[in-house]
């Protein structure tokens, strides 16, 4: 079988021709191409595309200015995927990072500069045998799980439908998250950011927490309500909370969440811009390949839907 | 088969009983018992040992005082063994922590108080398809290679024989170890501190190592040499050092490296003592079970090598 015509705009980045041919496809010109991996935004986009591209792959997770110029919809025919997913192990690891840096007390040591070691041997915990509830199933979640697993940690997912999540203990469908808080020591929340998620975390969920608990927030601001948030974390509630995103964001400099030293902010970057060319990269083999073989492509777009 | 006789001592604590229970033993009176759990240190221990004792099993993975004590030398047909390699999890749990929070530039973050995302952005690192070497293939860097291999690195070992490690992508002997520091990303110390691995990490190894490299020491400080260290750290030689352990150790008040924000210090507490009694606990049901059935028993104490 000769490999697949796959062009690529709007430059010819090295580490994308790579990709396309890992994943046995072959660099063509626009006219002579089965697909077309563009790895920008809609500015400068073949719009119309020539009658043989079949398929478009783009390289936001989020194609949205895609529909509002109205490329998805002069295409009809034409399938197009985004690299929904793709940033999910990225986002995983800063996840992890955050929370064994909790778990294992480090801003405060981060902070000290003398040996304090009688005074900070009893906060040290662990995530071995303990209970992550990660509060929504997507790509960021599973990709989450066999990080905790490795370290000994069992999960407690939620998810809209409750399907089994693979690797997860446990998988409560969300209208039973009530139940979440008190079943569990640490949460992650890589839920969406919809008018149902907004603020499902606040006083009331919080108290059911630990005293040692963390949480993690790698999603979106609006699904903690802050101001609970920081009362929880001023009065030692749960054990502290490490923060991705935040409510308002950026977050203002006169903030308290940046005096706390049980909150650990990171300013959105879990998935940072240099990690995606090789996160992209991957994904573009990955469906170079699935083309190529006539399988299901990953993160279809769907025009209806909207995403 | 009934249960085997089992004593415990010096107090009856719940979570020693019901691990003897779990291996399948039954509490018993050190008159009428096979084997010995001692929790603690040689004060108090029942010397000599009645007649019927067989095995000792002691709470400490380095047993010195009780060679020093006489209490082995008095017991010769008693088969002591350790709880070498009990606390491994732990360690290695806190060494995901330290490496991650360094990959990840979770110090700056942590002393951040506004919101910097541009100037942070280029200085996330990710643990994914980075080679991470172990130096030393004891039970610590043992638990840590599926920890890494979960977040996607590749680990490098280096052990005395270079028989390979599992996991390990390549294992090298130590006679091998100029090789690495130019090969991998970063480095985790976890070998046992000899005369021979004093500072095996110096200033010519670290000038070989890359500017976003983290050194991860959890062994013991005399693996280092700190004013290389340091030197590396205030010429960002390398990204930076996450150490549980210096030399000197506990680190003086006026030491460099406490304020260096690319150094993270965590005074050796990577097994804390909360985190002893349920490590020790499932060392215990192991080999009570093992003694049960005749199996060789895990980490036993050699009276002539002395440990």
């Amino acid at each position: 079988m000769p490999p697949i015509p796959i062009a690529l705009g709007p430059t010819q980045e090295r580490q994308l021709v790579d990709a396309i041919e890992r994943g046995s496809g072959v660099l063509a010109d626009i006219d002579a191409a089965r697909g077309l991996v563009w790895a920008t935004g809609p500015d400068g986009f073949p719009d119309p595309l020539p009658p043989g591209v079949e398929w478009v792959q783009l390289y936001a997770a989020g194609v949205e200015e895609f529909f509002t110029t109205g490329i998805i919809g002069r295409n009809p025919k034409v399938q197009f995927t985004s690299a929904a997913g793709a940033f999910a192990n990225t986002v995983a690891e800063h996840t992890l990072a955050l929370l064994l840096a909790g778990v294992r007390y480090l801003p405060e040591q981060i902070l000290a500069t003398t040996w304090r070691q009688p005074e900070f041997f009893p906060h040290i915990g662990t995530l071995r045998n303990s209970t992550v509830a990660i509060i929504g199933a997507g790509g960021i979640g599973r990709a989450l799980i066999p990080m905790l697993a490795a370290v000994g940690a069992h999960v407690l997912a939620v998810s809209r439908s409750g399907r089994p999540v693979p690797g997860a203990v446990e998988t409560l469908p969300v209208i039973r998250l009530d139940e979440v808080w008190a079943r569990t020591d640490h949460v992650v929340i890589a839920a969406p950011a919809t008018p149902a998620t907004k603020h499902i975390v606040g006083a009331d969920e919080l108290a059911q927490l630990k005293p040692t608990s963390w949480l993690i927030n790698i999603a979106r601001g609006s699904l903690v309500d802050t101001d609970a948030l920081v009362k929880a974390l001023q009065n030692n509630i749960i054990g502290g909370a490490g923060l991705d995103v935040t409510e308002p964001e950026p977050l203002p400099d006169d903030h308290p969440l940046w005096s706390l030293p049980n909150a650990i902010v990171t300013p959105h970057l879990s998935n940072p811009p240099q990690r995606r060319v090789e996160a992209f990269a991957e994904r573009v083999s990955a469906n170079v390949a699935r083309f190529a073989a006539g399988n299901e492509l990953l993160s279809k777009v769907d025009p209806v839907s909207g995403y």
